[in-house]
């Protein structure tokens, strides 16, 4: 949009929708400033921070005064507010829904269950406090699960998520299941499918994504050399 | 849609999801068929049905062989490609986002909590568990969170969730927040300000809301006879 002043975002990167949105705004070169909200200081839990969002979480988009939380609306409300390309939240109906249906499901499936694996793996050691095997094992089975169907369900006849080409699904979803890569645990290893599919992803993303994910590049260093 | 074809939904009404659904269909005249999947003699699990929606829930959409799930999707692809009036689902971005924001909110907190609360309370017990009296007590507390930001946030400077007029955000939320009305727990009882939000959903709603709800306030009947 002519004239539009840039966006401000409030992201930490170890989140990984923050990391969604990064490498959206980068990847289309929308112009945005970014404040770091460091979550492991609790600086999302500060009275002006707080103001911003009352959910006290990260993503925060300020679009101008237009304040907006929920990395999947963000995305969505600046796919449709800035010229970028349809294939990222497409216009058409059909197509739009399955981006839609996508990134309902991913709340309960693909990002609980991967990030459930990442706490107990990796931030509840660092915090001191032990790993529930149980509760591990059990989002590890989860996890399972949700890949099974990200397989058969959604990458059953096409390349990506939804379609031909990489959509807002794929971005939300990749930067979920690189998470658990903090620990060194590859849970794509052995699936192949999905493995080509983040290959495409990572592809189609080009250097956004690496940048992106330097954070977990780096903590996954710090931990192996621990064990 | 000048000569479209009625829809198909596979729908079963102890559902909240597909209660909003049933509901929006009738408020708006979309022209609809109804298929009844009884979860609890697991019709969903027929090989049937599974090749329909490989994830075995309900709600699905069949529009004439476009077949969707998830709830949120279908009811803004509802929205998107029949002439409902745009206050369900606005085409102005800043108003869309409002609504894209809680409906992705909504999943791991209005809809995860009440429903925790709902099958601990009524569910196990009818299928001869019984209730984990902390998991109960902490999804109790959950929902608690969750009814404070309704208020706080989401109601904090308009008369429904995201604007002055209903969206598909209080149709999603008020069906959740019924279900736990089946043991006869009113859970808005205390709550003045989502008491007078739920009485302007149900009168935008007019009879749809009743009709939808009869298997809730029936469960409830017998429920509270038991005691």
């Amino acid at each position: 949009m002519a004239g539009r002043q840039a966006v401000k975002v409030y992201l930490d990167l170890l989140s990984q929708p923050c990391r969604a949105l990064l490498i959206f705004l980068k990847h289309n070169k929308i112009p945005h400033t970014v404040e770091l909200i460091a979550l492991r200081k609790g600086q999302q839990k500060t009275p002006e921070f707080t103001k911003l969002n009352p959910m006290q979480k990260v993503p925060v988009l300020d679009d101008n005064g237009f304040v907006l939380t929920e990395s999947d609306a963000i995305l969505k409300y600046l796919a449709t507010t800035y010229n970028v390309p349809d294939h990222w939240y497409p216009k058409l109906p059909e197509k739009r829904a399955r981006v839609d249906e996508y990134t309902a499901w991913h709340h309960v499936n693909t990002r609980m269950h991967a990030s459930t694996v990442f706490l107990q793996e990796v931030i509840f050691p660092m915090m001191g406090q032990p790993t529930n095997p149980a509760k591990f094992e059990k989002a590890l089975a989860d996890l399972n699960g949700t890949l099974d169907m990200l397989e058969n369900m959604f990458l059953k006849r096409q390349p990506f998520l939804c379609a031909d080409e990489i959509s807002l699904a794929d971005l939300l979803a990749v930067c979920e299941l690189m998470q658990p890569l903090c620990s060194g645990r590859d849970i794509l290893k052995d699936r192949p499918k999905l493995l080509s599919w983040r290959n495409r992803v990572q592809s189609a993303l080009s250097d956004s994504f690496d940048e992106a994910h330097s954070v977990v590049y780096q903590i996954r260093e710090k931990f192996t050399a621990k064990l």
